[in-house]
């Protein structure tokens, strides 16, 4: 799982969105950020990761990569934006949980608008 | 809720038991690691948090704390803890659910056994 988190902060970091999008199950779901909408399926994810490597810069982990005693691991890290030429930092932590195949099958980002902050 | 979530910090450093179950309310629940068995209510709450600060030196922010879109925060942290004469450091991410009286419902704590580390 910590593999799979870290794959995930190195897509970012390569603007690959299908190295991010290949460790989700079909039937995964997105709520980015919690008290938002979720993202349901595999098409609505690839959009999704499509759209994000386009504007983020870089992902940064904060602290190392938690795991838990089940199928779920957690990381902190900050997100480096670029939107309308602004250059942002959203501070988040993301809690993953997988199937057993290994793949993540729900992703909850936990971020409020007090954990955004232009920088420039 | 970042406010509680660092007087949760503040009162495990001050070794209070007591302020921090005041953070929860009555019919608050524990999962802690995420995997196992949650601890329900405030009595169960009272002694886990009476257990607790016995054994631990002291909890610091990896990273400031996340908010949400809703009723939710978290935060990544490491817990310094002298369990028989041993030192140990356990990384962890706490995610905390709020009621309407900004008292903690839930309180989910993701660490895996390689989070968890003997300093000496």
């Amino acid at each position: 799982m910590k593999a799979a988190l870290q794959a995930y902060i190195d897509g970012f970091n390569a603007s690959n969105a299908q190295a991010i999008i290949a460790l989700f199950a079909d039937d995964a779901s997105i709520e980015d950020p919690v008290g938002s909408q979720p993202i349901e399926g595999k098409e609505a994810i690839t959009e999704f990761y499509q759209r994000a490597v386009e504007v983020v810069e870089s992902l940064t982990l904060a602290a190392p990569i938690r795991g838990s005693h089940t199928n779920a691991a957690a990381m902190a890290f900050d997100i480096e934006m670029v939107i309308n030429n602004k250059r942002m930092v959203t501070r988040a932590i993301d809690v993953m949980e997988f199937d057993a195949d290994g793949k993540i099958i729900s992703m909850r980002a936990y971020w409020g608008p007090g954990d955004a902050q232009v920088l420039s």
